[in-house]
């Protein structure tokens, strides 16, 4: 599978982003030529989504040891810390960018040159974006065997909410990932994405990838998933995840656990697809899940035109818990959980 | 109770209309002279919601009779039927010209004067106002009694969607009539009131009449239904109705279905509060009732800025089916209908 307007893109020694500030309108490319260039990117929404921000990073650091004459660790070091200060809460981007300093730091310990070290870091990048690819490609094929499973191998009406394609993970990508996966086999009758407001994801990005790769569809607005359930068939929704608890519970954008409730109400199968590393075993069930407010003016205005009255308050959590009982399956590099079997997440997230 | 910002008001002999184009952010009355203006306002959408309609009908119809000298009923026959193709769906629209066209018909078969004509249809109109604004009051007392009944005289955390207050009513409004009327018995804590896409008529105008009733409340978008039930103790939800089939099912606002939905799973009560004009015992379930679609942009643009690319498409069903097993109580002027119960609706529409 191939696409066309992939989100990052290393060519001729530059790294070059989608700018997703302007999607789905304008379709553009930003050329970044340094650090700070890629750090810029990072803060203006240019690149957006944990594994596409991580992505960034290496890129970004590669690009530092591309222009980079006298080599200091310490320097590079203060350079790192200057990244990660880009989005301090962004676990993904600390977490990548820890990694490449490990490795550059180790390379230097062995004296290599400055060549070599970027060398190495480059690979490093192109490495992760494969792996990315090759653990969503393994995920999607568990939710295609699943579909087979239930629906023998007739075409298929999907829902999904959000935006966890390419666009998000600069690769294949995880509940969209499947319905990329599902459509390279012509398996795919229609998909619903729900508009997922306040930010819109849906409609902006879920719904202009579902347009690049042919796929029919339908935007529709939140309220409608009861309607569109009772009219239209659903054979069943994918989902991703930002966190899941040891019991299943799982954290995702808002409007995700208002889908499954409704989903079980019309008897519809409701997917989790997250890789391994959303997994968060420390966490017991969803009510220790803490969920972040944003600005109450992504809900009262849109493209900074106030829609309420600037006396009327709004409440904007950005995301919900799903209960464990209202998913049919979670979809992970390792396999498949019913997290309705107690031990289940544990038994297979940690592969034993 | 009075509201600050009545919608229709008829003072010196004039009819005055809040446009409720400019709304919530600028509060201006247009001055209507005459019928023609009347006429436009209600093409121009200066009025909304089917009640107001119709009394903006009456009205305009008592300006005709007012500036009239030769009398003619063919020519005012003419007059209501042009009257009536403003809107030529609009069931209440047709209802109350007819109302008036019969009255004048009588009165001039009776030799009255013009000015007795249009004395009769002006106080025709005010009597509907004055009609409506009892059988909403008598509606409130129910739905306060049966909220008394299940959480005594504590304070009450609401929940409400779409707009069915005195913006769309002209007098207290049915589901938001239920929460003024509460405010005024001191019994409210806070109300929640989803965004309604794609009109966003709970943002734009439930929210504005809450605030102006200094009615503690916070607008959250309709995915966040299940956060806000799980974590906010909701003690009930008020909602309106378009239509109300024999066994109950009731078809409303889109995104009515999906919130009674999960409702139920937090076991919160939902009540539908609705005049007997809006049951309709002719359609024996909501399966016959035909959702209309309306036109795709409502959804892929906002305020003319298109919010996804051009070739996606949208599906935008403006109503919904709620199933009578979801509903808790439907709260009519004659009574309190449990509509799980077979019979229920016959026996108290009908008043048997």
């Amino acid at each position: 599978m191939k696409f066309e307007m992939m989100p990052i893109i290393w060519k001729d020694e530059k790294l070059f982003l989608l700018d997703q500030r302007k999607l789905p309108l304008i379709e553009e490319y930003l050329e970044i030529n340094n650090l700070s260039e890629a750090r810029n990117a990072i803060i203006d929404m240019v690149v957006r989504g944990a594994p596409c921000i991580g992505f960034t990073a290496i890129f970004g650091l590669a690009l530092y040891l591309k222009r980079c004459s006298d080599f200091l660790l310490s320097t590079f070091r203060s350079e790192c810390d200057f990244l990660i200060s880009a989005r301090p809460t962004a676990v993904n981007l600390r977490f990548e960018v820890e990694r490449v300093f490990q490795l550059v730091k180790k390379l230097n310990e062995e004296n290599k040159s400055v060549k070599d070290i970027f060398d190495s870091v480059l690979r490093f990048g192109e490495v992760q974006l494969k792996l990315s690819h090759e653990k969503h490609l393994v995920m999607a094929k568990i939710a295609s065997d699943q579909m087979s499973s239930i629906y023998g191998d007739r075409s298929l009406n999907l829902m999904t909410h959000c935006n966890t394609g390419y666009l998000a993970c600069g690769s294949l990508g995880t509940a969209l990932g499947v319905i990329s996966f599902l459509k390279h086999q012509n398996r795919i009758n229609h998909v619903f994405v729900d508009e997922t407001r306040p930010y819109l994801q849906g409609s902006r990005l879920t719904a202009y990838e579902l347009m690049k790769e042919n796929i029919s569809h339908e935007i529709v607005v939140e309220g409608a998933a009861s309607y569109i359930m009772s009219n239209n068939k659903i054979d069943a929704i994918f989902v991703g995840a930002d966190r899941i608890a040891l019991n299943g519970d799982t954290a995702n954008k808002i409007g995700t656990s208002t889908l499954a409730i409704v989903a079980k109400y019309y008897k519809v199968p409701f997917y989790v697809v997250a890789p391994i590393s959303s997994f968060d075993l420390a966490t017991k069930s969803g009510k220790e899940i803490e969920i972040e407010m944003r600005n109450e003016k992504e809900i009262t205005e849109i493209s900074g035109t106030k829609i309420s009255h600037p006396d009327c308050k709004a409440l904007n959590p950005s995301f919900d818990v799903t209960d464990n009982e209202l998913i049919t399956g979670i979809i992970c590099e390792n396999g498949f959980i019913d997290p309705r079997i107690p031990g289940e997440v544990d038994k297979v997230v940690r592969g034993k």
